[in-house]
């Protein structure tokens, strides 16, 4: 885990007048601190937390049976711990604010992870703190990655695209879509993944939901497969959808891959920085429209990076504006209601010179036929 | 997944004054709806939730992206939608519970996973609504499991079981924690897993660390390897621990095992209907300070269910009675410091009869020499 981006966390605190902020979710844990405290997410209870004054060096908090790793994995010397069960982390919490002079300070705090039940226990431990979310300050700070959070999400894609396509070409007949599913997540394992984290592997109108568990359907000739995949690399995400067809495409199948790869394409080749990120999502919008195409999708990407969905979501409404060293996943889909769904997915780094696909270790512009 | 146990949810409710709960995780919308909407937790924003009145039937609220999938796999026929990025969760919520005629009802809400964030927004909706944490009461609900949820654990268990005890045997001197790792999660999917949810694989002094991620810090005789290691079987997780040495053990190795191993099968014959949980823990805190060694763990044990820690956790502090059909995984441990750690850990189902160990697929009595 490369160091935090310090200056552009200290510059959108003063931004935003704060002199004090409170990660909480494991993705912010992980970003400030450079420890992976793996029961963040496996044990949501078993708080870990960072306090970062502006200007100053940061306080992790941890449950005492992480404390070992936090010491080991961080390079925050400031660890503080809590004893599970006999003392909550807003305690812990509430001591650290109360000694690091923190109490009358404008402090921003992650509540877009803390729970209701923690917010309402610290406001009880600290009645006359007002705290302010700072979910959006921390996401921002996220946004812009380094050299190695790009060599990361690199690796991750080229070797997710790899994956799908290895896994795809090994598709026969009457294979089901939970044996596909099983080969997918095996080959991301062997591929380099920490973890497997989410799939979705479907055949012919079983893609017509958005994220169904896999079952066992069958594969018949004619049928589109799609799948919308990632895992974890290093830490950090990959996803990347990809659509093929089982041994006999019809004319209409081929056309629509066709439209639909175009449409991606030319997306992509918008993303250049300067542009509203909003442009994206009214660009590609305009192109279903102009073709005659519904397009009802609430957005059509994310950024990507310890989470699957960061800021910024290629929304209507996203008014950020695309930076150079920005990763997003642009995804557009098409739906055949009741028949089937077509979904391609590609991980884009913004550069100074535009758009760099991370995610081809193959040629997709053609439907892949398959079995 | 089993229909949910309505009688015991309303009972419970009745008990503590509930005249409705709403509920927010992905454990108890998975629960209580059946439906199991991947992208709770893939992308924590995106809200499901269950609203269920007393007496009466309840009303399930997704992304219009799941709805399909809502409908498809829920038995709850009454499905609403927010569309995202456009309308918010917490204002279909307020909009539910205004057409519900609840809002100047007992509400129950799950408090320990709605965000800070969203309760000041719905706060904001409805400011004149108190509600009141129920996060606990749903917590009982799924403490008792049904026959389908333990032939789910049971498979899990003894299947993961199996996972370990080969992936163990194929272990040789010079084998890396990744490798390992890595072939614990492929021989897991192997068996069966939806998912590999969390994993702990260490060698030697990097165990001494509780959760650290595997390293390339490679095998070597006279060293002892543990894993802590589970996945999803049908939405139910699994979660076992296990130790073994590399090629020659040392007589002070051996005696460890051997006690641990004594205590930890002492524990498990204590656990039957009506014994309150923390005698468990007192029974091997007592074990330990008895022979002199020390003991300082905040807790030796949980539940387990569709997520890895449940209710009850087994500390000094849990009032809960044992009853039959309740799923817990008892884990003593022992930490030789800046050398190695010890750890087992079985997976119980509580009968009439006394304790059932689902998790045994092989003999782990004595210290398992391996390479």
């Amino acid at each position: 885990m490369s160091p935090v981006n310090r200056d552009r966390l200290f510059r959108l605190m003063d931004e935003q007048g704060f002199d004090a902020v409170i990660a909480v979710s494991p993705e912010n844990v992980h970003y400030l601190s450079g420890a992976r405290i793996e029961t963040q997410i496996s044990i949501r209870d078993r708080l870990a937390l960072v306090v970062w004054p502006l200007q100053e060096e940061p306080t992790f908090l941890v449950c005492n049976l992480e404390e070992a790793q936090a010491r080991d994995e961080s390079w925050i010397s400031d660890v503080r711990s809590y004893f599970e069960f006999k003392t909550s982390p807003m305690e812990l919490l509430a001591d650290t604010l109360r000694e690091r002079g923190l109490l009358g300070k404008r402090t921003g705090l992650e509540m877009k992870y803390l729970s209701a039940h923690d917010f309402v226990a610290l406001g009880r431990l600290l009645p006359s703190v007002q705290f302010t979310d700072c979910s959006s300050l921390l996401e921002h700070t996220r946004m812009v990655k380094s050299p190695d959070e790009i060599a990361h999400l690199r690796r991750g894609a080229v070797a997710t695209d790899r994956t799908i396509r290895k896994t795809f070409e090994n598709i026969s007949v009457g294979k089901t879509e939970k044996q596909i599913a099983t080969e997918l997540q095996i080959n991301l394992l062997e591929a380099g993944a920490d973890i497997q984290v989410f799939s979705v592997l479907t055949i012919g109108d079983h893609g017509c939901l958005t994220h169904p568990a896999a079952s066992d359907r069958p594969a018949r000739p004619g049928e589109i497969i799609r799948t919308d995949f990632g895992g974890s690399f290093g830490g950090f995400g990959s996803d990347l959808a990809r659509t093929c067809v089982v041994s006999k495409p019809s004319q209409r199948q081929l056309d629509i891959y066709r439209w639909l790869w175009e449409f991606h394409e030319r997306v992509i080749v918008e993303m250049k920085p300067g542009v509203k990120v909003s442009h994206l999502y009214n660009f590609l919008k305009k192109m279903y429209e102009d073709n005659g195409r519904p397009f009802t999708r609430p957005h059509i990407g994310h950024g990507l990076g310890l989470v699957v969905h960061e800021h910024p979501m290629i929304t209507p409404y996203a008014e950020q504006l695309l930076e150079p060293n920005m990763v997003l996943c642009v995804e557009p889909n098409h739906l055949v209601p009741g028949v089937e769904k077509y979904h391609v997915e590609d991980t884009i780094l913004i550069t100074d010179r535009g758009p760099e696909i991370l995610s081809r270790s193959a040629d997709w512009s053609r439907l892949l036929i398959v079995g």
